[in-house]
């Protein structure tokens, strides 16, 4: 199956198509390493240091400044445009058990997005960010609303039963996600954050970090939107039956996505890798994001240097992804939503962190000696 | 002593003037108890319950909609203007080794404060808060600054040797944080966040916790500002031979405010009793900014409902603190610095709590059922 709507990264002439051309140029793309420039950062860090606060006593807002000076490659970074890129997409999945929500909820509220009622768009609008959905997976036709058509598939497939997707269409998928990356900064965006509208997307969420951090789908698989207790162990269930029928490959992230992935979770993926290619600090919301992450990382590996941490998701596998990463959620909002309203309220605290790195003088400025 | 600058609380006729004149004068205007509206914050809730999310899923937020339609008495509550009120003081408690800074400092970043050069500052900015300085207990005259004079004592008496101050300097300080709270709400401010600049003064606040929560101050004492581990153990124990002193009467918030207080820590719990006798939400900060929390709900119940929390302190005693008011702080970014940064970060999490109640829709506006 081929898109029925195309960017230009998704573009192939008539010499290159082949078996495998959309793996192929997603290779292509990631030929270059990430560039995060270590000796800005480290001269950032030493500036923070020097600034009239006890040392270390502003914790994330100090490394978050250093992180992004080391992202721009400027002493002072600095942000003019906050975007959340909303990639949406159905799961077959559900056809198990593995969520209550209705299915048809993912159009509907895809759609709610773009016309700015839906959660993320209420938080968006204090943190002065726009918001964009993509079509990645919807299994509706959405070609006349304002969803930006990217459709790979009409929904992932049912991993239960047969692959979620082909190879070709996760390459798709990350394609999607590093175009949509590439357009944001020619709009002039400089920081992102990813969010996701998909019924049943903790399902492949909680398949690809028990795949990637080799843990056992029990600990990996939650509630999801309300999901009843008993019904969660019969979705760990079906999660780990599907995890050992197709023994995806944790170092191969085309492998993982193809086999128990989803749609959106490619485009969320290939977001961060692109954030990481050109550049552009990129938000991680919950647990479909963590999924997300561990996937990018395992792509291009460097690519979580770009990644920033929100809030702490209330699926116990986001802390096992995240940890796995090497990363902590700093907001405790006890918020499960989705969506990227996590992600939305990080913009505020990495604001801060340039703010403080921009406006706080340091001890020779002030002119005053620590004895 | 008297205050050398007196705003309109501290002011009292001739007629009025006697031994317990500031004393008298608090508990006339703590007459009227906290006014919460109940019967609005419900509706909220019920609302807020119908936002087309799964239930309950944006946690803290949602639940801060619901405090502030309860203060204000509004189904859509607003916030216009946001200020943080920074109390100040010296503590002659430090010469018995419990702080490794300067007292010096208390004065020099009390004025680069007033010049928008400090943390909270550089923090207020993205906020689109205004920063108010206020001399309660600086021990040097700054009255040639744009610190606000509300000087109650030339410093906080070392309370190891002594009491910390008369009783009627806790109601003076006291009444300094109502009148200030008054001020900016006629001002047009209607959130509120307190923060502190006092050399020393997580000694008094570890005192207050340990008093009015029952605790050994061993388990109140942290390491400060960068205080090495040995010193945090003589600190505890002077902490403690203080308490077992003076015999502090934890039911009694001006007898544990004029033994072991501090007057700036006097002038924050003030604030947080204006907040709730004229129904304004005041953000707490971290360790010393809970400790005048701890006094404010004593002297004044149900001040707390009238309080959020914001960031998690990194001491020990803050959370002993939160936890006896049965509070929760929200943010965990690893910051110590005081001076309110940490409450300043919490007005972007209540201004999304805010654009949540108003912006997102029911599944009834949004003309779909859940089956």
């Amino acid at each position: 199956m081929t898109a029925t709507n195309q960017g230009p990264f998704l573009f192939v002439a008539n010499s290159e198509r082949g078996i495998h051309m959309y793996e192929l140029k997603l290779n292509a793309l990631l030929q270059t390493s990430p560039q995060f420039d270590d000796v800005t950062a480290t001269a950032c860090r030493e500036r923070v240091d020097q600034l009239i606060k006890p040392k270390g006593s502003l914790g994330v807002l100090e490394s978050l400044a250093v992180q992004l000076s080391g992202i721009q490659g400027k002493l002072f970074p600095e942000v003019h445009q906050k975007a959340v890129l909303v990639m949406a997409g159905d799961h077959d999945i559900i056809e198990e058990g593995v969520a209550t929500s209705q299915k048809d909820i993912t159009t509907i509220q895809a759609v709610n997005m773009t016309k700015g009622l839906t959660g993320v768009c209420a938080l968006a609008r204090p943190a002065g960010a726009s918001v964009f959905v993509y079509d990645v997976g919807i299994n509706e036709d959405v070609s006349e609303t304002d969803i930006i058509p990217r459709k790979v598939r009409w929904g992932t497939g049912n991993f239960y039963k047969a692959e979620a997707m082909s190879r070709e269409e996760a390459a798709q998928c990350l394609l999607v996600g590093i175009e949509a990356a590439f357009d944001a900064q020619s709009k002039g965006f400089d920081l992102l954050a990813v969010g996701e509208m998909g019924i049943g997307n903790t399902t492949p969420s909680a398949a690809i970090t028990a795949v990637i951090t080799h843990s056992p789908a029990n600990l990996t698989t939650g509630m999801g939107a309300n999901l009843p207790q008993e019904q969660v162990v019969h979705k760990a269930n079906i999660i780990q039956a599907a995890i050992d029928r197709h023994l995806p490959n944790p170092q191969d992230a085309l492998d993982v996505l193809h086999k128990v992935g989803g749609c959106e979770i490619g485009a969320m993926a290939g977001v961060m890798v692109g954030g990481a290619r050109y550049g552009i600090p990129v938000i991680v919301d919950g647990y479909i994001a963590w999924a997300a992450a561990l996937l990018a990382e395992t792509l291009y590996p460097g690519t979580k240097r770009f990644l920033i941490a929100s809030h702490k998701s209330m699926e116990a596998g986001a802390q096992i992804a995240a940890a796995y990463l090497g990363m902590k959620p700093y907001l405790d909002l006890d918020m499960r939503l989705g969506e990227g309203t996590g992600a939305v309220m990080m913009f505020h605290v990495v604001e801060s962190a340039l703010a403080m790195n921009r406006h706080m003088i340091t001890f020779d400025e002030a002119n005053f000696r620590v004895k």
